[in-house]
C-alpha cells in the first residue's frame, strides 16, 4: 500500500462540503440506553453438522438484538481497543461504517481506541495500521471511496496468516476487530473470529455487509451497502442514454457491473425500464444458448422496427457469459485442447471440441474467437473475464439480423453502441440511504463488540420504516454459511445471494418486461442520491422484497 | 426517421416532473417592450472578399441587439410562420430552444404558428413536420434529448436540395426557419438565408450555438448550449473515479468527447485536477509525438511512485490522435500502401514506410498495428475513428514503465483501466445554466424572426450576470466566417473555436497541472445539475473567459 496522506476537506467541492456537514440520524434503539437480547440458538443455511465441526466454539449461537432499556446495560467507563479493516471492492458508505464505530466509542465508551488496518487484511497480517483520531476520520464523513484506509484482497487462511493476525490482535490489545466485506470477507472474519475464540483471545470479531452488487444478504440482513448509491448512479447514467438512443436512432446495450449474480442490472432495470434486460440467473435456470440470448435480443428489435422505434436501450450484466452452460462447457473444453495441442490455421483443431461446443464457438464473432485462442492467463487458461460481452452480443445481433434482412424479415438500419457503467459507481458519495445505513451498522458493530459478542454481523433492519425505527442487532455469521467441498475438504462459505426467480422484484420486472420491450416506457431517474423526494427512496429491489415479506 | 410518440409526462421520474415545472426566468429586455438596435457592418473572420462574393446579399450586416423600449417595437397583431429544425448531434437544452420560441410567439405574436422538421435538415428537405402545439412541446420543457423532433446529420448542399427546402418554405408559407446546430449547420444556415434572400423569399433564416463540444463560440456567442450540462456529468463521473483511483491503487485513463476540440478535457480538468491531461491542441502546438506524450504520463507516474502514490487519474481528449502531426503522417502514408501493396507477413511492406512512420509504426502495441493493417472504412481509409486511443496509451505506458522497472527505475505494480465518457452526458437533463440560456437564445431566435432579420446567430451574452442582465441579440453569421479551399473552390466555414493556448482557462491549467500531477488535489464535484449553491455556478471555460475580457 502507498502511503494515504489524510484528505484535505478544504480541498473539497461545495457538494462534498455540503456532504461533510450532513447529520446522520441514528434508530432511536441506539440513541438512549440498550441491553443486548438473545434469541434462540441457530442453525446453518446448509449442512449444519459439517459447520458444527468446523466452528466448534462458535457454531450455534444466537443472534442479538438491541432492545430499549431503563439503565445503561453496557459499562461506559470500559476503554476498548478495536481494529477495523475494508477488505475487497470498493462500495460507497464505507467511511460512515468506520464513523460509526468511532463514534460509539466517543459516545459509549469514552477513552477508547480505534485502529484502521491499511490496505486490506494484509494490514492485519503485517501490522500496518494507523490510529484514527477526530482531525483524520472527519473529511471521510459522507464520502466516497475506501481510500481513508484503503482496501486489499488478501485473504486470512493459513495457519501463518493466522498466527500473524493473533500477533498483530495481542500485540495491539485489542477487544475487537470489524471487517468490513462481502461473503468471502464475513466468512474470513468467522474463521478469525472462531480461531480467536479457540486460543482464549479476547479479541472478538464483528462483520459489516459491504458489496455494490447486492448479493450478501439474508433475511435478517436485508441488503449490502453500497448496492443503493451504486445503482442510483448507473440508472441515472442509463436513463440519459435512453433519451440518447430514442433521440439517435442506436440500440445501446449497457453492462453492468456485477459478476456473481445480477441485482445490479436487476435493479437498474426497474428503476428505468430498458427494452430489453438479461438476468443471468435467469439464463442460468433455463439453460439458455448464447443464441437464445441473441434471439431473444432481435426479436424485440425486429417487433420494435415493425412498430417504426428503430432504437432500445439493453442491460446485460457483466457475468452473463458465466451463467450460460454451454460457454462454461466450451471454456472448459479449450482450456483443455489449448494446454495439449497446437492450433493450426486450417482449424483441424476443432475437431477435438463436441459437436455443441464446435457449433457455439463458429457462432461467435471473430474477435472474439481470436480472444479466446490467444489470452490467456498465466495458468494458460482462458480468460473469460475479458471478453467483452456487450460487444460481443452486439456483433451477434447485427450477424442475425442481417440474415433475417435477406430473408426479408428486417429492413432498418440498425446502430449498436456498447457502454460499461461499474468504477463510475463504486466510489460516488454515498446516498442517504448508504450514508446513514452504513453509520448504523459502524455503530452497531461498536455496540456488539462492547457488549462481547463475536461472530456476528452487524444488521440493521426494518429498513422500509424511517431511520428512528430501524432494528438494530448481529446475526451469527455462521448461521448463513453452508460448506463446499473443494480439494476433498469441506470450506465453509457465505452463500451469495442470487436473484431469485421467484423474489417479488424478477416477479414484477417479469411482469412489466414485455410492455417494456415494445412499448416506450423509459424513466430517466436523474441525479437522486441527496436532493428531492426521491432521495429518500430505498431501492426497489429492497422495497419489494419488504414488501413481500410483510 | 421512426415514428415519434410524444412522450407521456406521466412516466417522468420525480426529477423529470421538477425539472418540468422549473420556471425560466428570462432576461429583463425579453420581459418587456423592445426595439432592435443595428451595431456597425461586419466583416468576416477571414478573407472578407471571398466571403462577401459568396453572400451577396448578406455580407457586411450589421450585428442586432433588443434594446429596452418604451413602447412596443413589432407589431404584436402579426401572425408569423416559424420553422425550427435540430440538426447534429443531441446537446442538452436543444427543446429548451424549441420551447423558447414558442413562448415568444405565443406571447409576442399570438396565432402564429411553429412547425417542427423531423430527423434534421432532411424534414425540411422532404417536407416532414409536426405542428407543434402546447401539449405537445410541454413534456419535453427542461428535458434532455433531441427525440421532440429529433435530428439527423444530412446537410442542405446542392442546388437540387436548396430547391427542395425552397420548396418547402413556400409551401408553408414560412416567415423564418431556426436552425439549431453546430459550426457546420450554422454555416449552412446563413448559405439558406442568402439563397432565399437572393430569390426574395420572405423566409428568414437564424441560427443557434449547439454542441457539447463547445467548439462554436466567438465574442458575441460566449459558449453553445449543452457544454455546461455534458461537463458537469463527466466531471462528476470522472470525481467518482479519481476516489476509486485513489481507494484502489489503479491508473483511470479517461477519455473525453470532443473529437475536433479538447474544451471539454479542459474543463473537467478544471473542475477536477486530474494528475495529468493531455490537450489536443498543445500537442499539435508543440508538434509532440505520440512517444513524447507516452512519456509525459509516464514521468508523472514515475514521480508519483516515488512519492508513495501508486494511482492517478489521467484524462484525454477524444480527438487526440487528430492532433498527432506523425500519427496523421503515418496514416497517410498507410492509405497508399494498402491501396496499391499486399500486406506481408515478413513485414517487408514496411520498408515503403518513411524511417519516421516506420519507427512509430513498431512503437504502436500490436492490437493497433492490426487494427490500422485490418479495419478500412469502405474507402479503403484507415478507420481513425475506431482506435480506442485511451487503451492504446494504457498499453503505450505499460511498455514504456516496463523498459524503466528492468533499468531500475520504476519498483511498482502499474495497474491500468480505460474510461469513456461521452454519451451519458449528451442527452442529459439539462442544468440550470443550459435550460435557462437555452430557453434565451429560442426566445431571441423568435424576437429575432419576428424583427425581419435572417443570417443572424442568436446571441445572449453577459453570462456571468445574474439572467435578468443577460444581453440579448443576433451576430451576423457572416462575420464569423472564413473560407477553406475544397475541391478548388472556396468553401465558406465557420471556424471552430479551438482551445487557445494563450487563452485563461488553458493558462489557468498550465499554472496548476504541475501541483496537480504530483500532489493530490482531485476535486469530486458531485451531482451539480440543479440543486445545490454549485448548481448555479456556469462553467470554469466560461468564466475564465469572461474575466479575461473583464
Amino acid at each position: 500500500m502507498s502511503q494515504q496522506p489524510g484528505r484535505v476537506a478544504s480541498v473539497y467541492s461545495e457538494v462534498q462540503t455540503s456532504r461533510l456537514n450532513q447529520s446522520l440520524p441514528l434508530p432511536n434503539v441506539l440513541k438512549k440506553p440498550f441491553t443486548v437480547k438473545e434469541g434462540p440458538n441457530s442453525s446453518a443455511a446448509g449442512n449444519p453438522d459439517e459447520i458444527a465441526k468446523l466452528f466448534p466454539n462458535l457454531f450455534g449461537q444466537p443472534s442479538a438484538s438491541l432492545v430499549a432499556s431503563e439503565t445503561e446495560g453496557l459499562n461506559p467507563d470500559q476503554k476498548l481497543r478495536i481494529g477495523v479493516v475494508l477488505s475487497g471492492g470498493q462500495a460507497p458508505g464505507g467511511h460512515n461504517v468506520i464513523s460509526g464505530i468511532f463514534d460509539y466509542l466517543q459516545e459509549r465508551a469514552k477513552g477508547s481506541s480505534l485502529y484502521g488496518f491499511k490496505g486490506g487484511p494484509a494490514g492485519i497480517m503485517k501490522g500496518k495500521y494507523v490510529e484514527l483520531t477526530p482531525e483524520f476520520i472527519y473529511p471521510y464523513r459522507n464520502q466516497g471511496g475506501f481510500d481513508m484506509i484503503c482496501s486489499g484482497r488478501d485473504k486470512i487462511e493459513t495457519p501463518e496468516q493466522f498466527k500473524q493476525a493473533e500477533e498483530t490482535a495481542v500485540k495491539l490489545d485489542l477487544d475487537g476487530l470489524v471487517v468490513i466485506g462481502g461473503d468471502d470477507s464475513n466468512t474470513n472474519a468467522c474463521l478469525l473470529a472462531e480461531n480467536f475464540r479457540g486460543k482464549n483471545l479476547k479479541t472478538r470479531v464483528i462483520g459489516c455487509p459491504k458489496t455494490i452488487d447486492g448479493d450478501l444478504k439474508s433475511k435478517e440482513v436485508p441488503i449490502s451497502f453500497g448496492f443503493d448509491t451504486a445503482c442510483k448512479i448507473y440508472a441515472e447514467m442509463i436513463g440519459n442514454v435512453m433519451i440518447d438512443a430514442r433521440s439517435t436512432g442506436k440500440y445501446y446495450h449497457c453492462k453492468l457491473m456485477g459478476r456473481a449474480a445480477s441485482h445490479i442490472t436487476l435493479e437498474c432495470a426497474l428503476q428505468t425500464h430498458p427494452n430489453a434486460t438479461i438476468i443471468g440467473e435467469e439464463v442460468a435456470a433455463k439453460k439458455q444458448t448464447l443464441k437464445s440470448v441473441t434471439d431473444y435480443i432481435t426479436d424485440i428489435i425486429c417487433k420494435r422496427a415493425d412498430l417504426g422505434y428503430n432504437y432500445g436501450v439493453i442491460l446485460i450484466p457483466e457475468g452473463l457469459i458465466d451463467f450460460i452452460p454451454e460457454v462454461q462447457q466450451l471454456i472448459a473444453e479449450l482450456n483443455e485442447i489449448l494446454a495439449h495441442d497446437v492450433v493450426d490455421e486450417g482449424g483441424v483443431w476443432k475437431n477435438k471440441l463436441q459437436p455443441q461446443s464446435q457449433k457455439l464457438f463458429d457462432l461467435l464473432p471473430q474477435a472474439i474467437q481470436e480472444q479466446l485462442l490467444l489470452e490467456r492467463d498465466p495458468h494458460g487458461n482462458v480468460q473469460v473475464a475479458k471478453i467483452e460481452t456487450e460487444k460481443m452480443l452486439i456483433q451477434m445481433v447485427e450477424t442475425e439480423l442481417g440474415k433475417r434482412k435477406q430473408e426479408g424479415r428486417y429492413d432498418k438500419e440498425f446502430k449498436g453502441q456498447s457502454h460499461f457503467f461499474g468504477y463510475e459507481g463504486r466510489c460516488g458519495l454515498p446516498t442517504n440511504f448508504d450514508s446513514t445505513y452504513c453509520y448504523s451498522l459502524g455503530y452497531a458493530a461498536g455496540a456488539l463488540i462492547h457488549s462481547g459478542k463475536t461472530g456476528l454481523i452487524s444488521s440493521v433492519g426494518n429498513l422500509g420504516a424511517p431511520v428512528e425505527d430501524w432494528t438494530v442487532g448481529g446475526t451469527a455469521l455462521t448461521s448463513l454459511m453452508d460448506v463446499e467441498r473443494r480439494h476433498g475438504k469441506f470450506k465453509p462459505v457465505i452463500k451469495k445471494a442470487m436473484v431469485e426467480l421467484d423474489g417479488a422484484p424478477f416477479k414484477k420486472f417479469a411482469s412489466m418486461r414485455g410492455e417494456w420491450a415494445i412499448k416506450n416506457r423509459y424513466i430517466s431517474p436523474g441525479p437522486i442520491q441527496f436532493n428531492g423526494p426521491a432521495s429518500r427512496d430505498i431501492s426497489h429491489t429492497l422495497l419489494l422484497e419488504l414488501g413481500s415479506q410483510a
